[in-house]
């Protein structure tokens, strides 16, 4: 579907109108919305809007990197929103023309339709125009990154408490997936920092350098959320690593347990096998005090073996 | 609560004003704190102040990162300060304007207290304006960090000394809550640290040419504790590490002793095992020698064994 | 062997051409494809063309980095292109002068042949002149690395996910075996990005900047091919520390079971192997309950052992 | 103590002046040296001398960066000497004017008393300046962390080679003392080689500007120091890592020699305490053959085993 | 001993002249190696050359770094070349001075021999002078560094894939050794690297802006060794972490399987041991079936336990 939105000092704000409608209007700005466009639909930014060909090549091809790209009479963007769901990048893409915006989504895309209805309410409409409506659409798709961010932030520190009483396998399992979405959420963040810092600095852009502090903010929020994403990931590698030195001084204790149990009963267990066996001429066994005898000496190998450990600091 | 301090040659350094003596008074510069503000006080910062939108924004919303933004008649710079006990941040939102600063915070903040106590007892009030407070301000949130990251780093010498005797897991436990102490300070100070740098090399701010070297003074302050944290994140690394290889050394010993045992135990305790059955066909039993030969054969068996071992460096 | 095409207003495209056709041709640009050539094709490196001696020298050679020298009179540039069955770099070298283009390449280059193909095709010829001949090989040979590095995510993502269910050495050797595909893989695709921010940055190709779009794109898909595989390695780093982390948990569950076990039974068998003593004074053995109070304390050591270990959250 | 010298081209050089004598005479420079000052000296900066408040400051208080800072009449130097003994950082702080240098420090300085003395030998007096004493001084501060860092890399190729045959735990423990020595050196080795730097390449000291290469011979060895710390901590590491490697290995090798040995005789022994039961009714205990038939059931049963774990590949 | 070789276009190239000789010769350029020279063959630097104190000082003392410094009359370069059989660093020191260049060094150097027999063979001596002999000496000192890196790559090759059959110990060991080669590689190349980049881009260096291309493929070489260095660093760390992980795996499998063997016999070893005591009041061994029963229970016993570790995924 294609949304046609126009503005005339005129008329105000004009919505739904068709492309043929905005041909012949005197608008001071419009702005074209391509959601989930059919392949007709498509080929009207060739044979309408002259759009360059690279360009457009990047709107349909696979996921592209956030990007800025400026050709002779617009400017391209390519910008992610990340689905909250299925932390799944989604591709949005601005052509910015001279008072003129046109965007292009495949997916139903929420940031624009917020987007949208702030322009509807919008008082002073002497103030929108195409650059007004390109810094709504970064902001909320930029805001959008926060609640995925805190929500993975919650997640880290739940297992560093482990308060739900999971099994370290499930632990660990969910240790990894935690890094694994902050690793896909950086690969959207950095870029489109690095977009908003372009942004920012270029001399193509005019209507930014009017509304320079409102673009700053949105790369505040990025630098932001680019922080928040560094430090968790060093904080799951801190939890990783914790895990394993206490996991191997468990095992060392639990090893010291086994062996000094092994160390005491194996040779007492010698001991008592030895006079369990059956040959008919074994002297001890017809002594008055051989079975006496037998117990002070294991009993004396025990407090020994017991001494030796004690003196390796073992029970400490 | 809002408190207004202003001075004028005329009359001197006056405390405590409300807004509406300030307007008619004709001062050399005046202070306006906001400390936990009412929402009919907070509104003055745009009815009375007309400070920008997103500044104003940026003082109710969640923590955000320290920053510095110019607009078009005033500076607005959100600060850090770390609660000791607590070590969570606190925002401090300052407005510089015209021979005006405005102070902004949500909690007591103990730095702006001893900025104003500063303030009373300063004698010569010529050298005192904006710019002075502004000093005192970010030399006091700045000075408040020091305490905080020594005793972070009092602790950790404490773990690598273990001078309290703890376990093992306790130690580990402290290990990991100071690299997340850290961590969380260091979220403050590297922001903070590059806003002083800006504060130092930016066009905007006149009256910090005049002062350069104090406020370089708070920057190096900054580079300092940077400097701290970073140096002891690797000493904790270097810690855990080592107790990591201290683990794994003594693991391995303690496997090597319970290997020797067993190893020495198991067949002479087979042997002894068999001459413990019952059958009424064993020859061995019988005869005169059986039961030194048994003996031999398990004291031969123990010394080859043993001496396999030693040349293995096992007892090394 | 040698293929010479040229192209002149007057008789449009013409291919296989010999070179001496060319000397006397007036074309307006021609592109020479030395492919696997012999001895005899390579001297016409400096005796036809009379290129650098460095630049010969560099095509001759053992793989180079990829490279973009300036020389008086033509630019000489090393691609690395990859082969996607055994991940081999292979070399494509090209000398750019004025209206003309020579590539030289030892092995078979499908890049330059899929180049070729789009140049027959071309139906607007006044496009096409050597630069257009360069950006379709640099696009060729790059477009050819995503494949590569695709293969090796997927190969990654069922390594994570183990779905042809192999063995723990297998998926490590697995794991091991990508990292250093990857690690290859960078080496090509690092100095090939720094080559096309040359390209684009350069006063040197004026050609570049008539299209300077389309040379970016080309650099566009550098870095996100250099991202991907950054985002991999951290992928297979971590995938790598888990399996440590979660083998680290199954050694200290499987070590206590075992000291569980032992520290059990090993008292009980001392005990039982007690009384199968055949010491003719055991008056124990002759006792009417004997037997019963025997019983009695191995229950009971057996429920305090477990008791123990109970206390110690071994059974957790 | 204060130490003053000064020359000048009438008297020459003069020693232990006082200050009241240095305030008469017509000196072409001067060299105050405070050598742990008293109280009452140590006012003398301000009052005496006028430096800035923020440098004293800076002389009075605790270990401060080594730093550079300009002020309108003297620049102000915070060196970091390191003590061979005991690795402790020592402040020497030099105050640079016109024509003058002022030196500060709480310990004794030997950096400072080799100055001193090449100063006294110095034959061609129309060289030496501020800038000359200020370049000895440096140059022998520099000069003394070469046998520091000299000594730790001799102590790590010791531990590495342990030709002193110490225990494991010796060994980890003085690996672990090396890298936190190295650490430590950082700190002060990076701030000087900035301050260094800047040194060169700021226009606030022309001194500096004559004898370039000297103070730029300081700042190579800066840089050869650095490098040979990081390269150190980079050895230490690979030297702990692969002492984790080795010992992960021997332990598992001694995991597979126990597993042997229990696999072979727990079964043998279970099999002989089976015949060792006392009950009446055992048929086999009564057959001609029992026994034999025992024990060959018993070498099948090892044989099978040992067969077992040969093929599996621990043997090997 | 000191080789003296000079050009004049009137007597062309003069080998093994003295220093007198060159004295009263009218030269275009000469060339003076220092090969091993005498304490008073040292003095001549000053003494007949009057180069500066501190270049000798360099020239004189233990390895420096790499270096390049610039004196009034010339220009001064500390070279490493690195020994193939011993990794050792090796100083080559120059002077470029206008239209001369004085090499010295304190052993055997191939690479000026190298560098001198292609002088000899040089035909056109128009294109030969200083600025000439400087790029072969780098060219052949660079050209050194290959081999050496190479010979490294293959021996981590090697270990990778064992081809030896050499025991883990040994390989680890290797790898360790690998790696210090390859730091103590890093040491040269880096500086080397730098040096190179400064020659590039200096203003004071003429005789290298006619040769830049010559120049910028030392560099180019440089930055390769670089690489391939950092990369087999990277390639020893991944095999490490890859022995480590396959280790711990293996260790967790060898307990598994002593765990397995231990928890069935242990109590099957209990049960036949309580019917091996002497009791005489036993009544289950009275009993018609009491053997049968107990090797009932046995059998019983070690299902359940086999059972138990199936369902737990030990024997997948
Ligand atoms: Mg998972
Ligand atoms: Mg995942
Ligand atoms: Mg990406
Ligand atoms: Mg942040
Ligand atoms: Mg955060
Ligand atoms: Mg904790
Ligand atoms: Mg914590
Ligand atoms: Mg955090
Ligand atoms: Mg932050
Ligand atoms: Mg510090
Ligand atoms: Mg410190
Ligand atoms: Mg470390
Ligand atoms: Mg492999
Ligand atoms: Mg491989
Ligand atoms: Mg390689
Ligand atoms: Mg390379
Ligand atoms: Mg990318
Ligand atoms: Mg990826
Ligand atoms: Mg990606
Ligand atoms: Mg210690
Ligand atoms: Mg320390
Ligand atoms: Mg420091
Ligand atoms: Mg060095
Ligand atoms: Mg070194
Ligand atoms: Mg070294
Ligand atoms: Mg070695
Ligand atoms: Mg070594
Ligand atoms: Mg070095
Ligand atoms: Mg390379
Ligand atoms: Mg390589
Ligand atoms: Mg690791």
């Amino acid at each position: 579907m294609i949304y046609v939105t126009a503005y005339s000092n005129k008329d105000g704000l004009q919505k739904n109108l068709t492309l043929e409608q905005l041909s012949t209007l005197d608008w001071n700005w419009y702005w074209v919305d391509f959601e989930s466009p059919t392949d007709e639909e498509v080929k009207l930014l060739d044979s309408y809007f002259h759009f360059h060909p690279l360009a457009i090549e990047d709107c349909l091809h696979e996921l592209q990197r956030p990007k800025l790209d400026y050709y002779d009479d617009h400017t391209f963007f390519v910008l992610h929103s990340v689905n909250r769901e299925e932390l799944e990048r989604e591709e949005i893409d601005i052509f910015l023309g001279e008072c003129a915006i046109v965007t292009f989504h495949k997916e139903p895309a929420p940031s624009l339709d917020i987007a949208e209805r702030l322009l509807k309410r919008s008082k002073d409409m002497s103030k929108v125009d195409e650059y007004f409506i390109l810094y709504q659409i970064l902001d909320k798709v930029v805001d959008n990154y926060f609640p995925i961010v805190y929500e993975i932030e919650d997640h880290i520190n739940e297992i560093e408490s482990n308060t739900k009483n999971l099994s370290m396998e499930r632990l660990l399992d969910e240790l990894f997936d935690r890094r694994s979405e902050l690793l896909t959420l950086r690969q959207t963040v950095h870029p489109m920092r690095d977009l908003l810092y372009r942004v920012l600095n270029t001399h193509h852009l005019e209507g930014v350098r009017d509304r320079r502090e409102y673009f700053a903010d949105i790369h505040d929020h990025l630098i932001k959320v680019a922080d928040i994403i560094a430090s968790n990931r060093e904080m799951t590698q801190d939890i990783r690593d914790s895990y394993l030195s206490l996991n191997s001084h468990q095992t060392n204790r639990t090893m010291q347990i086994l062996t000094v149990i092994s160390v005491i009963f194996m040779p007492l267990t010698f001991i008592v096998g030895v006079y369990g066996m059956n040959f008919q001429h074994m002297p001890e066994l017809n002594t008055q005090y051989g079975y006496l005898v037998v117990w002070i000496i294991m009993i004396g190998v025990s407090i020994g073996m017991f001494t030796w450990f004690k003196r390796k600091g073992w029970f400490d």
